[in-house]
């Protein structure tokens, strides 16, 4: 964590365990990359990466994309939110979510080289179901020149978190407003398997429905 | 829409309905808020609240949070991002997600009129649970002194969507390769009412849990 990422105010919500950071990026699959497109910010969802081994994250996208062409060699943020709930105080000023938000600031490099290209793609797609990239076929030379691949380094990364209960005035609380959370998971429906498919769902489909579908 | 908004590819996946857009918002409840802050931009979440009104969105924070000081006056980004489903496709490029996502870009105007700020932060209260705000006491005036409330109009506002199903290449179709959807949503679990409260969940929140328990 370095200034740009350090947490100006509520500190006890920096989680300062990098472990936990890790974590929580392993976890999710999507992330708002935010640039600076002329004079003004633009973020937009996108799929993403981690890479352990490489202490960054990949992000990919259409090399038509506008947007993304103002990213390489330029300081981006890529942000990874998790709403775990709604808290509803007594006050309309300690209504809050329970959350936790990775922060992630630095330069986006574009990856050429073809080897990590492929690698990053295939990191892409293992973090949305794991073990899946091994599955397909590679990438066509066609599909490879109209895709742009960012590595974004964690050098300046940041997590922080809301847990728990209301955090209300004592006499909001003598008053006897009602308080309380309303916890909010993801949860996966039924695998719609493509009607041009004879085959049953894969083990690693069904695994990463599974544990989205608790 | 105007040029900075306008999509630069996968035109099909823009939706042109004014409503639509305006629906898609006023059901969400977290932001990214993008602002330029020195030489990187910062996105970050945020709750907010539609104000069909004044055709604008409204968002808070802490006066002293450092990246919300960066912002009046300046040129920002709002997106709002539901993620509907991934899309498990036969091939690692047409590996997707379905999913809404409105960009609202312009300048954040501060809110320095008492009764918008009051309005605001109701709305903002109303956008997580109909009809809240009017069950809670009234924000004291060191509760607002430590709020900023920002506006940005939705002059300069798109909707994106991908829905449906895979979209695959002939030859990886006949190859027989498994695809298909998984459908993500997000759901509320049970009310966790505070212990310090001793009434029963009020009708509103009731309410609010059924429409995302399902």
């Amino acid at each position: 964590m370095t200034e740009r990422t350090r947490l100006t105010r509520l500190k006890e919500r920096a989680v300062e365990d990098r472990a936990a950071l890790l974590d929580f990026l392993a976890g999710q699959y999507v992330a708002h990359l935010a640039v600076v497109a002329g004079d003004h910010p633009v973020a937009l969802p996108v799929a993403y990466a981690l890479d352990r081994e490489g202490d960054q994250l990949y992000v990919h996208g259409s090399v038509a994309a506008g947007w993304l062409r103002e990213a390489p060699g330029a300081q981006v943020c890529v942000t990874v939110t998790s709403v775990d709930g709604l808290v509803l105080a007594r006050s309309g000023f300690h209504h809050s979510m329970n959350y936790r938000s990775a922060v992630v600031i630095g330069a986006a490099r574009l990856v050429e080289d073809e080897d990590e290209r492929a690698r990053a793609l295939d990191l892409v797609v293992d973090q949305v179901v794991p073990g899946r990239a091994a599955t397909l076929r590679p990438p066509t030379r066609k599909e490879l020149v109209a895709t742009a691949v960012l590595a974004v380094p964690l050098a300046e990364a940041s997590l922080k978190q809301r847990t728990g209960g209301v955090g209300d005035e004592p006499e909001d609380v003598e008053a006897g407003t009602w308080a309380g959370v309303l916890p909010l998971r993801v949860v996966a429906g039924e695998v719609e398997t493509d009607p041009l498919t004879a085959r049953p769902v894969p083990s690693d489909v069904a695994a990463r429905a599974a544990e989205l579908g608790r």
